[in-house]
């Protein structure tokens, strides 16, 4: 046994945060519908609690074992950067992709079966673009998702060590109100929440322009924080 | 007087962490459903805060006396892992639930005493199961003490050092709503929640199918945690 | 100039932090009367994170000035433990008592002020005992004072070095919605809170049995925190 | 490239700073309304820690660029006591104050092409003095900005090292509360806000009297803090 993670434990450890991740966004969406009685601020508010206490919980305890990305986005930043382990990284970071997909599904089904719903179900909620209107439709949506995963990335690029849990969960957790999207920032919350027909769920013909527009701003929110580099930062 | 604490210190305080904890979330839940008129979600809310303030101040001012456990299954872990004192640790293991029981009970007690209700008072609340039906029935109550109990029991067994008591905290915010029997986890709590026919009670009938899914929610837990430990891990 | 703060220095700085945190209380207080609506749980809500924030700011910035008490009774046990100013201490006592009743006359005035009320005012707020009925009144409201008191002082007397701030905050953030009477738990609040005919205020009449159960509560959490105690701990 | 950050790096970071900071404040302010349907208290406590969370967030990823101001009042204390660059500081000084206005201005813009509404907008809402009446009207909304901006200089002056951060963001947090005017206490603020004709927004003819008010409040707070300041905290 080694003395630091093996793949496995990477493996594991990015699936079960992922899982956990999606349960807490989607288990705490399904509470709070239920108890606010249509009030959706209230619902919101309580979502953005659960999903900030999550995110510093999980951050702090798996971080140590995979880095904690819970986000193909930032597996994808992380390989970029040679972050990843020594060989075959590639190859890591699709697998590092596949178990945060796989966690992502699992956290649904999870949060379907706890709240006594149908484990197998398909959100119809659309979001973005011209699919959508009212409060979740405009192509404000899109630019909501870009900026929200722009500000992710930065953040991580930018927080000072032993920090970043904090600030990922604060950061999501403002972004939640900041944005007009209510900030998915994470194509794997895109695919868990696609198995959630409630307050947290996305049609999966919404899905497509949210991912896309995540991409934008993940590599906007690399850049930016490239901006501010200087050397003591690049060598730290 | 030694210089580390005596037994009858860390019964102490696990019996006054684990009143002031049933105080502290029965007491919350009699203010919100007194000042929030019905609207649930507020309720939760702010007993959520309640809770998640008090197990901070309560695993940093006790955690060194005792280490703050106010758990039975917490308890059962640590004398499975050898950390209790090093003479006769089921024993002290025994010790250590009776003096949780007690102060749960007497948590519910003092609750009931502030509030001017019947200091003695038996909830009416099924939850879980066949039992119960609407909102706090279903099968799938149990799963959600399961989980949430799991999550605790890897939480404690991952935090960084120094960092147990802010990770406690906010997981069980979290899992106040993400989980659908609003986290339990505790089969002190449990057995205190029965003596407040309040938001936060359990009926008797209730507690035994709650108390069993933790117990193997804190074994699928303890096992996950085992999956990720390396051994730097475990002779740190 | 001294290298340690002057008494004028300390005396100021109980004098500016009660007169924040009375201001804090009781303008938060009159902001969320406004805003919510007879919608009591949301305004306490407000009001307990509005003082939440405010306690752990002041603790942090006047504590190395003054220790931050804030509070007649944190100083008469300081001043039983002998950590306040070598020489004449009963007479330092009795000055920081004085600044921090001025102090929370002024910050119930600022509140006033600031929100365009009259600067002088009464409240007409029965609170405890036989004086007051509903919500606000019993015997009940006595036993929490005590209770809130006790917490408090336990919480001072146990905090690890560097923690005091934010376990306060913490907990007076907790206990004002665990303890049936929103925890007091000050003789300089409830002096403040007289001059806010408001939701944070109390009638002068009810104001002499709140601070007795204060004082009562303040001895039990003083004991119970030296029971807890173990050499190491006295000497650190 | 230079070892420490470049004066462009630093006038990025400040306008991207405050171009975070407002589209934060204006757009959890428009989201607040949308959702809390008229509940004007829930929406400010969501607007509240949504702006508590970024305060944080941009300070520590920012701080270490250009020491975080996102305020002209921030700044000019720095430049008041020569914290800010080795040569032509008044220049520097300047530079960044247009930074910020400029930052302040495009998070309006971002904030409402988010939630498509008309990117260039007017703000209508009165506030302070009397130009205004009802809930924002009166002399107190004056006051009220003096009393925050004070407040707000204090605190950064007398934070401990490395603590700013986390201060910053609950005194702000405190004071969108116990003051009447929900503290803008910098100019910027009242700046960017002008563009947003929301419930976070300030008509162009109360600015004049919003800025004045934080610039006299700016002076008593730092004045306050050099009334405790002792030698070693002088050379610290």
């Amino acid at each position: 046994m080694p003395l630091t993670p093996t793949l496995t434990q990477k493996l594991l450890a990015e699936l079960l945060g992922t899982c956990a991740l999606l349960c807490a966004v989607i288990g705490s969406g399904i509470m709070a519908e239920r108890l606010c009685g249509g009030n959706t601020g209230l619902a919101l508010l309580a979502n953005t609690l659960a999903t900030v206490f999550t995110l510093y919980v999980l951050i702090e305890t798996l971080g140590p074992i995979s880095g904690a990305h819970f986000n193909p986005l930032v597996t994808l930043l992380m390989w970029s950067k040679g972050t990843l382990a020594p060989v075959s990284t590639a190859r890591t970071a699709m697998f590092f992709i596949v178990a945060q997909l796989m966690g992502a599904v699992l956290g649904a089904f999870l949060a379907n079966a706890m709240f006594d719903l149908t484990v197998l179900q398909i959100s119809h909620k659309l979001r973005g673009g011209w699919l959508a209107s009212g409060q979740f439709g405009g192509w404000g949506q899109w630019l909501a998702e870009a900026v929200a995963t722009a500000g992710l990335l930065f953040v991580i690029l930018r927080a000072p060590a032993g920090k970043a849990s904090g600030l990922v969960a604060c950061y999501i957790g403002a972004a939640y109100w900041f944005t007009a999207s209510t900030s998915f920032a994470n194509p794997a919350a895109v695919f868990g929440r696609m198995f959630s027909d409630s307050f947290a769920g996305i049609a999966p013909a919404s899905a497509p322009g949210f991912v896309l527009a995540q991409a934008v701003g993940a590599l906007a929110g690399s850049w930016l924080a490239r901006c501010l580099e200087t050397p003591t930062q690049q060598h730290a």
